[in-house]
């Protein structure tokens, strides 16, 4: 088995693990964490919620910093993260955090010399789920959500993908990266200057033409400091009224864009999830 | 008002902040952390729970990892996290983890150099919170708490200062540092040679020859890396069972020494120092 465990933690009764591993994907060694509720079990295989986290993080954070694992292991759901790029001396990289190694954005590149590694929406999307549904006591009942760039992939991937997902949910979303530098720097290296590609990974521009709905919830803090300039929350309710979307977007007075936010809506979100996933 | 605020942050409903001070007793600029939960105003000030951390942690570990918001904001109680030893480029370090910046050890210096800085027995026990309780809503309830290194300090400051606070707690403290290599280094290299100060530090010592008793709860894991050599909880159950000390000691199967274990029972013991608090 391709699967090297690097880290066990006993956590509110469930396990806490890490694991390394070879992807053929994404042509590198990658990390990345779960969570089994003490509920997991090969008699009782559980749900799985993907967790894409944003620009910089790596499949740490989410475990460490949102708090999730205690209603995680009350509701009886695994919880994935992985990290948020290709990694490793040979792949390529860029001096800025918005781009390169920690800034894979959940989309599959094809300009050099990014797309030698960088393929996370495959990563995420098929390869990742097929290693951790083959080995865990889980079912193929996924949910997604993510942060910031990570909620951007959420939705992107949620959108592209309605089969795979029974719900999706995101926190501070880059929602329309084909209009913001964040998404505009990264697209432009990892896709090239067309704008086909480029919309075809855009949340805003995907739910503006949605005909397949799923149950979605975002959280934006209005103390965002990347609210107007990265974010756009309004972009994607403007695309949700055109198609009917039935997105739950919800603004909180004073929140901004840390994981200080995150944990203090976690629990909703996950209770959100087990209403489709359980 | 020699206090600077570096951090805010909204965290369920309630504030996360973070303050860089001059420090009088430790001779040098300080960090530390509160959190103060949606009720405390000044009609309505709040008791504080104080929380020390362990080797190589500053005020920031036990706000990004415990998942204690939630609680505190429930109970409307105030949680106040200070930094692990003097700090800064004039203050005198270790190449070791175990001693120096960020191995305070909760205990006053005796020994040069170690003498000019290291007093994080005053600085805890009088300046911080003489500092917090003049310059935020709350009141001088106080409550005091740890794991590892800072489970020690939070026991034997509590200890020796029973007037000062109306409960205890801590996650796998280092109980009796006169009888374990972490304490024995750190006790050697701040205390000198005297045993009578090292005792005097030492909580299972403190706790077999104590006549006032504490509300005292300790959650131990049984797979804690660092048990039989440096944790020793036989040694505190041993001197609590000498003097009669309501000592609360819970063993629990299959945790380790890490912040997973900490948030796994920080409700618990949140919940406990309520009882006495409020």
């Amino acid at each position: 088995m391709n699967l090297e465990n690097i880290c066990v933690n006993k956590s509110f009764g469930g396990w806490h693990k890490r694991y390394r591993h070879r992807s053929d994907v994404l042509n590198c060694t990658m990390t990345f964490s779960i969570y089994l509720p003490p509920q997991a079990s090969e008699a009782n295989p559980v749900p799985v919620l993907y967790w894409l986290s944003g620009l910089t993080c790596t499949d740490e954070n989410f475990m460490q910093k949102a708090g999730a694992q205690r209603i995680a292991a009350e509701l009886g759901m695994a919880i994935v993260a992985p990290d948020t790029s290709p990694r490793g001396d040979g792949v390529a990289d860029d001096a800025g955090y918005d781009l390169g190694q920690g800034a894979g954005f959940y989309i599959n590149a094809t300009q050099p010399p990014w797309n030698r590694h960088y393929r996370m929406y495959d990563y995420v999307v098929e390869e990742l789920p097929g290693l951790v549904e083959a080995t865990f006591p889980v079912t193929d009942q996924r949910a997604i959500s993510g942060h910031s760039m990570g909620g951007h992939g959420a939705l992107m991937i949620a959108l592209k993908n309605p089969e795979r997902y029974l719900s999706v949910s995101a926190f501070s979303p880059v929602t329309n990266p084909v209009n913001c530098p964040w998404g505009r720097k990264a697209f432009d290296a990892y896709l090239g200057s067309g704008l086909e590609a480029w919309q075809a990974h855009d949340s805003s521009v995907l739910m503006q033409r949605s005909e397949r709905f799923l149950p979605t919830l975002v959280d934006q803090g209005e103390s965002d400091e990347f609210l107007a300039e990265q974010l756009k929350p309004e972009a994607l309710e403007a695309a949700a009224e055109i198609s009917g979307y039935p997105l739950v977007l919800r603004h909180q007075p004073g929140y901004d864009h840390s994981y200080y936010f995150i944990a203090s809506f976690m629990e909703e979100h996950l209770r959100f999830h087990a209403q489709h996933l359980l």
